[in-house]
């Protein structure tokens, strides 16, 4: 790294997840400098070095001589089990809203966290997000857009819904968790290859099974009836489940936001929201995608400009 | 055991699944002499002591001076794993054509395995039974009708639609092993405790949310969000998450067999049948619970009977 590159750094982002986290080392228009990433997610870290793990690992960064550079996190380290709990901000919500409730992390000067957001205590649902909240706040700034349907895939993939720049309803879809358990700790699991290449055919055969009677988990069942008379080989029964959750998810959600030919903002990574895509196409809706990464970066920049706005 | 009971006897049944097996003692009439049960299914035994570890388990019942008691086996006995392949017999499916199908157990006198039954290879879904077929034979029987919808829960839950006496379609719902796995292996383990007391109220309100939008994959993370906010208290948990998938899918399946007001026959355990039974309450569908063990026998029975009528 040239000494240049901290000379005119002006903002560090910190996406710090479950298992991973990421950083983002800004200059003062919000374009990104150098980045970094490792695995200690806050379930890989002791609770008590919290903040010597964040100075460690970026520490050059911040190695300036007049002040500390400003880092603003989002994401699971600001939920109970991570550095330093950040109170859910509750739906509606604005972008505003989450500057207004940033929290300070102990131990660490100039650093705050970004809160997560519940639907409201009165809703009939309860639902919560953390990390994600910047990313929709950043993907909707860069769709030129004020109002939209959003798709973030995951482990853990959440929809969203904006109306005139406020956040006003979400659901999560445990898709990506069910399919690795499935996958890895069912029955369905002991006739699939699960290293093949990706198979694009039987990926959509799952999608178009979501669409039969009988419910999804009556259409897991098929992955092993498929498998046993040979309509599937053991290396497309993995990418068959996955297109059948995610055609689960996408029909389900996709319906209950009412997705119209606007189009869904997909945010997430390129090889996750490119199975997405292939699933909404399929299903006949129209969607924009929008790297995860640079959502997160946009978003902290955009709440982290309004709080020095006059 | 008296003498008597050995002079009397005229069939063994032996139900052979995966993980347990179960065998009765039949006089002339087909009433229950004596019963036992084991540990020794399948998949807990070696392939090649399978009709060694038969004769241990009877030996005593077929130990007559003239001849060998008959045995008819139904289950996994007779799956590509088992004792020896018994081919599935394709829907639709009378008695008489299980009793066509019989497979002689290669070094046991006088025992025969009953096939599974599979659905046509022409139609749009695969799927397999083995063992169940003879219990729905049985409970049709029981039942004095001949035509009716049927619901077997288990780890794979069956529902079969009967007309005229004969099986005509049958779905498999993975619902008890995805309640397994959910439980056993995602993240709404971690908040559960998974040894307390059945909590009724829990189960229906897991029955309800199944109606919600969103689907499947939604209603999972519910679990965890309604605990995380203290709607669900950890010995709540599991009992909303059994009522979640129970409801999913007695609501989807309910719904593709058309149940009508003369109500579905739900064949198996007192316990898991009277789970079936409040979630079907619930969802305004009436129902009629036949013993699973009880089914077995009677279509055993039957099936022997007419094997040997004229």
């Amino acid at each position: 790294m040239t000494p240049s590159v901290t000379e005119n750094a002006s903002l560090i982002v910190i996406d710090w997840g479950t298992t991973n986290r990421r950083a983002y080392l800004l200059d003062e228009n919000g374009n990104v400098l150098d980045t970094r990433r490792d695995d200690r997610g806050i379930l890989n870290l002791d609770p008590k070095r919290f903040a010597e793990s964040f100075h460690e690992f970026i520490k050059d960064w911040r190695d300036k001589p007049v002040h500390e550079l400003p880092v603003l996190m989002s994401g699971m380290i600001g939920s109970r089990q991570g550095w330093h709990e950040a109170p859910y901000v509750t739906c509606p919500v604005r972008q505003d809203d989450l500057v207004s409730a940033l929290i300070p992390a102990p131990g660490a000067e100039n650093c705050s966290i970004v809160p997560g957001i519940s639907l409201a205590p009165a809703s009939t649902r309860n639902d919560v997000m953390r990390g994600e909240e910047v990313q929709i706040f950043g993907a909707i700034g860069q769709s030129g857009r004020d109002s939209g349907i959003l798709c973030l895939p995951g482990t853990h993939s959440k929809w969203a819904k904006v109306e005139n720049g406020q956040l006003v309803d979400f659901t999560t879809a445990m898709t990506g968790e069910v399919f690795q358990v499935m996958r890895d700790h069912s029955i369905l699991g002991a006739l699939m290859n699960k290293t093949s290449a990706h198979d694009k055919k039987a990926f959509l055969e799952g999608v178009d099974a979501a669409a039969g009677e009988g419910g999804l988990l009556a259409h897991l069942f098929a992955v092993r009836a498929n498998g046993l008379f040979g309509r599937l080989t053991e290396s497309a029964q993995t990418d068959y489940l996955s297109g059948l959750l995610i055609g689960h998810e996408v029909r389900s959600l996709s319906k209950m936001y009412a997705a119209d030919a606007e189009g869904i903002l997909v945010v997430g990574s390129e090889e996750l929201s490119a199975l997405y895509g292939t699933a909404m196409t399929r299903l006949n809706l129209t969607y924009q995608h929008i790297d995860g990464a640079i959502a997160t970066i946009n978003g902290i920049w955009t709440l982290w400009s309004a709080r020095h706005a006059p």
